[in-house]
């Protein structure tokens, strides 16, 4: 298996543009026509998961329509739209002794990703890493293995005529060791990405060989200056908890300023009834005033700072000034994505300077994080960590570079 | 000592290029008043190295003298004249719904270091950090101790006045267990670069639970095409191999193609003679002809295609066509540097593009493959790794990017 994709990325980082676009048509065409039986075999997977009593919230995500087949094979079409990111003479320079050197960037070979049930991703990252030349090797979850083999094997029929099949492989067994096994591939695996719950990342980043790219957990933050706009304010932190919990740029930390906070929480309160529950410290809690029947409002304890809730439940604590709350961020957040609502100048510049994380927002919801808002057409997932690749990642990330050097007969003295 | 680097490391981060290059100056004064300080730490090590019996070219490498000692300010303030790489502005865009994303540099944070006994590494590298804004903790050879003590000692008195003095540690207990510390120093530690001998690199990358930058082995090879200038041609080979030939940049494996390796090898022979021993395959050992009289030369065996010499030894191989160069380059190689010679335009693209590794030449030696020569100013040693940066690195890879988005009230619909 490692030997193929290894094969096959040396021959498809050779390839251009237009080869590689042609035979990402030919896989959307062949999942097109393989869609009764995706349905079906997604079906099988969903009906398992039920009868193992997944929870519907997940079955969701695992679950496939005619519709959904839509946006996945739209998606492609998107990719295919996206400029190459092979090839790009980044920087070239003369030096000297007259050697030239050129860094172009090429395809950083093979790719793994290690990721739960949604079955969109195994079409997403394989059309990603296929557009950069790299082969990949797929491990999804157990609980989408039938729908899963289903679209691998199209995938292949798509890649049968004119592109390289070889260049993808599901790592089926269901197996634990199978996974240990992609973790301890060096020198065949380039990078491996684990996507998930942050045990998964956990796992993979503790026992991988291989380099990692870390990614989406997400303890976010949003901080009220005191010279916030609070009507906007309690908008964007409604938006950053309510619009999507689940996912790792929702915000699960509110920090408001001392001077901001009695005009605040009866805001937010009163927008958040019945929508959220809060988990307040004592000055945050005395602010909110008379409190309303439908809110539910809970003590705040010091487990709380440190948790990414990914629900309906928003954690809120008020801090003396902007240098607590930029050191709360650094010392309980996970370097995602974190937000000040201000007016003052110079608290934000100080805030976006101090605060550690891929991605620090001004007056914006937290939400925006995400390769597509970008501009990135499409992403494989927001790197948590700073080596090689920091926030959402696009087809650079599936990049590295090879130095070009030529001289004409240069020795060195 | 994680904690304390960690908090330097925010510290640094905002500091200007002015503040940085002011401290960095006061740390060269701070090694030149203690030069005779230094000097008599060396000789205690040198002493303490000899009696234990170490090669006299590993004594060289920890010998400090005054002229070295010099060699190593002058260094220091070549790095105060390198650009800042923080702080700028690498892309900026407007999206459609008017959120304006900046993409700016920042340091990469707190990096390690673990090497072996170069004393002037410990200044290079803490320069180098310092100046990309990063707390940095050395881990020398403990053949080296007693020089690296005094040497720290020196910096942070430099950094006493004006400059971070916690933005430098050396690991000094000697114990293996201080290495597995830092190898797991999650959070504290963004990134461990391990320097050094294959050995070393094998067991940081095996243990390490923190990003490694893989550095420095080098099994290169020089491709010798059909249309090769040989007289050219032997003194790019003879460079490779004997201009300094414990490096990770030197030759070790010489492919000749079978159109050319019978006006080859006698050249070769020649100019290697008394110079280098020659283990070759039996084609190429054929083509020698008469071997002259002082010429070692041995069969080589499988073992040698995978040698990283570091010796004046050079292995060399037929092959019937560049195809079986790429091949044998790829599977033997370390991904360091490779080089062909040719005359002929599409064997040197095709070399180019498809041999797997950091630095590809067309007509120069091996031996160019090096910061100081690119033009980074300086290096911290040389990637062989994909991901975050291949290649020398410079002052660039010790930075890593941070996505700003500034909005007026922006919401996710």
């Amino acid at each position: 298996m490692f030997t193929s994709l290894k094969a096959a990325s040396a021959v498809l980082a050779l390839e251009d543009r237009k080869a590689k676009d042609q035979a990402l048509g030919n896989v959307a065409a062949a999942l097109e026509a393989a869609q009764e039986e995706i349905l079906a075999a997604n079906a099988k997977d969903v009906e398992k998961a039920r009868s193992g009593g997944m929870r519907e919230a997940l079955i969701d995500r695992l679950a496939l329509s005619p519709g959904r087949i839509k946006g996945i094979i739209d998606e492609i079409h998107h990719i295919i739209g996206l400029e190459d990111p092979v090839g790009r003479v980044k920087a070239g320079w003369r030096t000297p002794i007259g050697l030239f050197i050129e860094q172009i960037t090429v395809p950083l070979g093979t790719v793994s990703i290690i990721y739960e049930s949604r079955t969109n991703v195994t079409v997403d990252a394989f059309c990603l890493a296929y557009k950069a030349g790299c082969s990949i090797l797929l491990r999804g979850s157990s609980a989408a293995l039938e729908s899963n083999r289903v679209i691998v094997k199209a995938i292949k029929r798509g890649l049968a005529e004119g592109g390289i099949p070889d260049a993808v492989e599901l790592a089926d067994s269901g197996s634990r060791d199978e996974v240990d096994l992609i973790l301890q591939a060096r020198g065949w695996i380039d990078a491996v990405l684990p996507r998930g719950g942050a045990e998964l990342i956990r796992r993979v980043v503790e026992n991988a060989k291989v380099p990692v790219i870390e990614t989406g957990v997400g303890n976010c933050h949003i901080f009220v200056d005191a010279s916030a706009d609070l009507a906007q304010g309690v908008e964007i932190i409604a938006n950053a908890k309510l619009q999507r919990p689940g996912v790792c740029n929702a915000v699960e930390t509110l920090l408001v300023h001392r001077d901001a906070v009695r005009q605040l929480m009866p805001l937010l309160a009163k927008r958040l009834t019945g929508k959220a529950e809060l988990r307040c410290d004592r000055e945050a809690l005395a602010a909110i005033g008379s409190i309303p029947p439908a809110l539910v409002v809970k003590d705040a304890v010091e487990e709380d700072w440190a948790t990414e809730f990914l629900d309906y439940i928003l954690a809120v604590k008020v801090v003396a000034s902007l240098d607590e709350a930029v050191k709360h961020i650094n010392s309980y957040g996970t370097s995602h994505s974190e937000a000040i609502l201000t007016n003052d100048l110079s608290s934000a510049n100080e805030f976006s300077r101090r605060v550690d994380a891929a991605c620090v927002y001004v007056n914006a919801s937290t939400r925006f994080t995400d390769g597509g808002v970008f501009g990135f057409g499409a992403e494989l997932g927001i790197s948590t960590q700073k080596l090689h690749v920091r926030g959402p990642m696009g087809l650079d990330a599936l990049t590295t570079i090879k130095y070009k050097v030529t001289g004409s007969g240069h020795i060195r003295e």
